[in-house]
């Protein structure tokens, strides 16, 4: 297992590698995977071995770094055009979370001042991304365990936890605060399919916290609010768009539904890092279609007949009317549109 | 595998046995059970080697031919008091369903005019309610595909098919017919977690049938219809009441507001021994919770760490005023209530 100060952490920066909690095989083995270059990284963050938008934002700066070391040893003069394949690589690894774009956006930003060896730079860089995203998470816990009533119940859905981000988590960072307040009388948690982040990520890490956890099949969601046992639904996001659509987690669209109609209220949580100014509408977003392999195996055993064909969308979006708020780290976007996400950007 | 005719069906009687196409291993194997007494079929119904709604009223009525060839055994003139028991533990096998109830009543309806060997009589009427079933399926096929427009997109969740009927199946009885009317584009189906009916049930069926089938995980649906992918919701039922409420599979509430909300039509397909007519309020309706295991394992494998609880409701209810029309043998009711579902029951 990996921590981060206290808290629990899918990457750390060690001997010039980046180690990775290999998050496919949670909970069943606890494997660290030791990266040595940006392709292994892109890899990595396509084969969903790292998974999360913080959190393959984060492997992705640390990427960076491996990309800069090879490249440096290379030929130190031109270490800046022959990294340029490697940064695509790592841009390309998946398209949905915005947070990978970012995080080498903010890498790049030092390229020009550099004039001699950049791992020094870009890595103190790649740690400051990793502990303002820690420290964000905490922020971001205690804003939207503020929001949340006595003896709240609540259904989070995937994995927006410590395993997601660079430790504590986003929802699961609300959903830490608010037990530690004792404020929670009964957290659930959706299964998730076709990967189970629910299931085999989000309950492995609320157990080591202590935090009971009541698991559900994703269908079963609609029937737990019917019979008015959930308050609040607390999701984390992939991308949020200038007028507040979300894109996340398969099933959040559909939760987002029935939380409106039961009278359930939905919180989004997630940086500022997730969030695109330079997207208006959710349906713009590039969602991202995974194997079909996802749906028609578990464990690597088949569950469909051969020649079953599947769709596999990985994430949907969630029009912005359907969120009762967003939580940042730099505040709260109640009923989120366009001219409150500008103001919470420019605050 | 077993044949009704033509019909894929889930059960035979042979040599004084009953037969069952084991479900629970179903698509990787195609086991045979064989049962002997009513005891045995009680546990195959509670254990879901046979489920669906008509399938478990049809076993629960050769269960009763077991029963009295047992107790006319025993005592030829005290069969009636002896079959009393295992009566008992057939109409215990499962709650939900009311099919089970009917199919033991009307069994029942014969014991008084029997003077001797009671088994003839309550094979001949077992065999009765067994093509009975198979004959109202391909009716309610008939009825259900003249609702659909040209080139429709369905869904179908859980397994309504040939496996959960005395053959043909209720849904996919009107998939079946539409299919070979040529009047569907796309057929969808839920994986159905946590029991997979959709992933191993009704792929399977379909495929053997040669109609294309693409799976989702159910948290998929809402994205489905969102994209206007699917123009119909077609599901079975495991109890229906007077005013229209519908017992069916978890998840079929869900997708009923989820088809709502997106101008989805919502057809539920059951024969009227499915229609509880003494029950008005659909919270009435006993809603089994099975095993954590079936949510925190998949083939036998964990998924879930070691700790983690589940909720496992089988079932939910969905309201009336959601559903745009039921198809029994008898006919069709749109938008139902109890005077619409008097006069159908009474025709």
């Amino acid at each position: 297992m990996i921590y981060q100060g206290d808290s629990l952490c899918p990457l750390t920066w060690q001997e010039e590698r980046l180690h990775l909690l290999d998050q496919r095989w949670l909970p069943h083995q606890q494997q660290i995977v030791v990266l040595a270059t940006a392709a292994e990284v892109a890899q990595a963050i396509k084969d969903m071995v790292v998974r999360g938008a913080p959190a393959i934002g984060i492997a992705a700066a640390y990427g960076v770094v491996l990309a800069a070391q090879s490249a440096y040893a290379q030929a130190p003069p031109h270490w800046q055009t022959i990294i340029t394949a490697d940064l695509q690589k790592l841009a390309q690894a998946r398209p949905t979370a915005v947070n990978l774009v970012w995080a080498l956006q903010r890498m790049q930003t030092h390229f020009s001042t550099i004039v001699a060896d950049p791992v020094p730079i870009l890595l103190a860089e790649a740690h400051r991304i990793h502990q303002e995203d820690l420290a964000a998470n905490h922020r971001m816990g205690e804003l939207g365990a503020d929001l949340l009533p006595a003896a709240c119940r609540v259904l989070t859905h995937c994995n927006a936890g410590a395993l997601a981000t660079g430790g504590y988590g986003t929802a699961l960072g609300v959903i830490r605060t608010a037990h530690r307040a004792g404020k929670l009388s009964q957290v659930y948690a959706d299964e998730t399919r076709p990967w189970l982040q629910g299931a085999r990520l989000t309950a492995w890490e609320l157990l080591q916290d202590n935090i009971p956890v009541t698991l559900l099949a994703d269908n079963a969601a609609a029937a737990l609010m019917q019979q008015q046992r959930i308050d609040w639904v607390i999701v984390g996001a992939d991308r949020i768009t200038a007028r507040g659509d979300v894109a996340n987690k398969i099933g959040t669209y559909g939760l987002a539904i029935l939380a409106r109609q039961h009278g359930v209220k939905l919180m989004v949580v997630a940086p500022t890092s997730t969030i695109d100014m330079n997207l208006m509408e959710g349906s713009a977003i590039v969602i991202e279609e995974r194997s079909q392999a996802e749906v028609l195996t578990v464990n690597g055993q088949a569950i469909a007949p051969v020649g079953a064909q599947a769709w596999n969308p990985a994430f949907d979006v969630t029009p912005s009317h359907l969120v009762d708020v967003i939580v940042t780290e730099k505040g709260v976007v109640t009923q989120p549109n366009l001219e409150r996400m500008t103001a919470i950007m420019r605050s």
